[in-house]
């Protein structure tokens, strides 16, 4: 492109103009100062670039996790908020440990093919001695049961892919073999499962996250493998390792529970603290990347919100509360642990809202609600049409995400979860590649763009 | 992000089932037809990495854009061009040259600091003694105009800001300076211009792009300086520098006019074979990157059309021709010759569609025509919906592109251009990170997806 297009300007003057009434006009204006603001002089990102490179990844119960729980302190206090502090709660103290292999195991083993792998959240290890067995391609779970006779002292390999052609909910679709592949191939007797990574990269990198055992069958290791990997293992099996031993060793281990947090910062409402609004992302991270996207994006967003209030002199109505939830990756004790409080103090919940979708450019909400809220917002749709923010995505129960869930369970509060394009986000989930220098600045802003401004609107107008 | 959201089921689901009648529904099966193609097998991503990897830049008259125009011919024909063919065209032949030198002129000169500068497009050079004058810095042209007797015998740095509040339209704010910067100092009597980066980033690449002299004025030389080269400059200029010397040398220059090319594919209409669309990105790129976002992706993203009416089997009842535009960046010399000749031929051209905003996630189209066809074109929109592209802005004049731009004069054709979320596309555009490696493979493929819908439709339906 050459010169500039006439376009851009015609969308910049309906901005400010484009709405009719009054209100809507002052809200108008409201929500470009907001934008303003965070795009000039925002914060988030920096934020990001400190937790990222001083702290890095912050597993549940791992050091890094303590030293995040007192970055968040710091940053909300630096942000505005009036007051800062830790909810204690329980978390699962999962470790990775140092080894995580898995190669054929045959006379020449020097030259045996071996896979780039990584255990799953939750997983049991293999021992010291590793596991030996053979190998067993499926497909997905309609095969597995199919050949469950053919099962039994292997491992299953489950080579599932990212399907391409789902346009939004490609991730959804494949999880469930990382989630759930362990136990229901150990219920037919396999003694380990090898994970084709659930992530939209063709790349080397194991793509980690939490698995969940099935209590009734034996817990079994369970590992990722990378695309690339899982492509040339698939070979190898139908060339000459077709009869070979497998091989796979992991020394990953549950610990005892140990002490986590809840990092909460507040504003304290103006005419009606208590009416509380939960705004949030997850503190807790995996361990082979930095969790910039995943989750560090959705803390420093919903930190921002603070920043830029304080910054243009709003003072909330209502009662601001921004939470960094501990454990969403392998437990979600952290967002349990919150409605828990929540309910024995009874307060009152009118709106949460999440931001854990990575911190790609934004196109909306999910909305979690009554229809008479939806119809509610839906009004509001004009103000976030300029942010290119306006797709609004209606549904009574979930959709805010995974740490405000609870509080909708508990007490129907509404719930908003950040919806992005999402075309990146599951290329670096759970995977090495999960760092600062993955998230891009204005994007990451325009996030807190349209998170600031419907909370703004909530909080003025209530709900 | 720990499992999946629910919602992203309810958006497939009604992908295929949300809309009410039968036509709307074979065209909604039939776009997501195209999707599932271009998404599993889409070429237009491996069809970049060769012409970047293998020829790279291809400005108008160098080596590399006769390189391209052989490359194009060849992709074309492989895509499923029943003809292609080459449509002459005198282009300009700027060089760049192997000097561009910007830096203070001391005494201690070896010590004098120096910026990273590359020279706009189409510049003259400074001579091969280079040019030393005071250096004086300019916000805006309104200061310039109240600054003009500053000016005479001095080299004036136009240091004005990306405005980063600017939603979309950034770009074309910033670009006068470099466009008109330099014939608007000369007209006071400067000798030289230091033009900051029009870009999106605060890196130490310098972006080049054209500049238009104009001729009642003295044709002086400019140089584009990095954006942090220019907050260097800046600081510079306020402390120890204040009054020193600066030197700028550039080598440039503009040769005699060469014969160039727009390459052209076509499929020949089966109902309405006089009736052309027109489908374009253009074949020449700057100088310093690959020209991947600018404009390699948009070549990709319509050769990728003619490849995937092919592998669906889809016979289009109209003409459909790609055409690779010559010379863009500095002359639209190609665009206003195949306006030529198709005003020679008595061409019927009913629709022409350019992408050249980057190969970033798709959003819509600008659309360029009149208001009944916009009319007819809305009444898709909710095909355009589940792709995430169904934001149309409507426009009387332009709207399309550069390229496309002399068809809508000369016949009133209506015009698409693809228009994307445009967050990342002038962080690279112009400058040596415009490479490969910045373009995301599925974002790239859906700017072809939704591009090859509309043309689609508009093959099917007419406008």
């Amino acid at each position: 492109m050459a010169l500039g297009s006439k376009l851009y300007l015609i969308i910049l003057t309906t901005f400010v103009f484009g709405t009719a009434n009054a209100q809507v006009n002052e809200d108008s204006l409201f929500i470009k100062k907001i934008s303003d603001e965070i795009l000039q002089h925002g914060e988030a990102y920096s934020n990001l670039r400190n937790l990222c490179k001083s702290i890095g990844q912050r597993l549940s119960g791992s050091a890094g996790m303590y030293k995040a729980e007192d970055w968040g302190i710091r940053t909300l206090k630096n942000s505005g908020a009036e007051n800062a502090y830790k909810q204690e709660c329980m978390v699962p103290h999962w470790v990775r440990g140092k080894v995580a292999y898995a190669g054929f195991y045959t006379k020449n083993h020097d030259r045996d093919p071996y896979f780039a792998v990584a255990a799953l959240g939750n997983s049991v290890g293999t021992g010291k001695n590793g596991i030996k067995a053979k190998i067993i391609e499926i497909k997905n779970f309609e095969e597995l049961n199919a050949r469950k006779n053919e099962v039994k002292g292997k491992i299953v390999f489950y080579n599932y892919p990212y399907n391409k052609k789902i346009l939004g909910g490609a991730y959804g679709d494949a999880v469930k073999y990382r989630g759930g592949g362990a136990s229901a191939a150990a219920k037919y007797g396999a003694v380990a499962v090898l994970v084709r990574s659930v992530t939209a990269a063709h790349d080397w990198n194991p793509h980690t996250g939490a698995l969940r055992y099935n209590d009734s069958f034996p817990k079994i290791p369970a590992l990722a493998i990378s695309t690339k990997h899982a492509d040339e293992l698939n070979l190898y099996l139908y060339k000459q390792y077709a009869d070979a031993d497998f091989f796979i060793k992991s020394n990953a281990q549950m610990l005892a529970d140990t002490i986590g947090h809840n990092i909460i910062g507040e504003i304290k409402g103006s005419e009606f603290p208590d009416e509380i609004i939960t705004i949030g992302g997850h503190l807790d991270s995996w361990d082979l990347g930095e969790g910039a996207h995943d989750d560090g994006a959705g803390m420093v967003q919903s930190i921002e919100i603070l920043r830029v209030f304080k910054a243009l002199g709003y003072k909330p109505k209502r009662t601001i509360r921004i939470v960094l939830f501990a454990n969403e990756e392998n437990g979600l004790r952290g967002g349990t642990k919150y409605m828990e409080e929540a309910k024995a103090k009874n307060e009152k919940h009118i709106m949460a809202m999440e931001s854990d979708g990575g911190g790609e450019t934004p196109r909306g909400f999910g909305c979690g609600m009554t229809e008479q809220q939806f119809a509610k917002v839906s009004q509001w749709k004009s103000l976030f049409t300029m942010l290119d923010a306006d797709k609004f995505n209606f549904s009574k129960g979930g959709g805010g995400g995974a740490d405000i869930g609870p509080l909708q369970t508990a007490f129907k509060t509404a719930q908003f979860g950040l919806n992005t394009v999402g075309n990146r986000y599951f290329d670096y989930h759970h995977a090495a590649t999960d760092v600062f220098e993955n998230v891009h600045e204005r994007e990451l802003h325009l996030g807190a763009v349209v998170m600031a401004s419907m909370v703004y609107l909530v909080d003025k107008y209530g709900l």
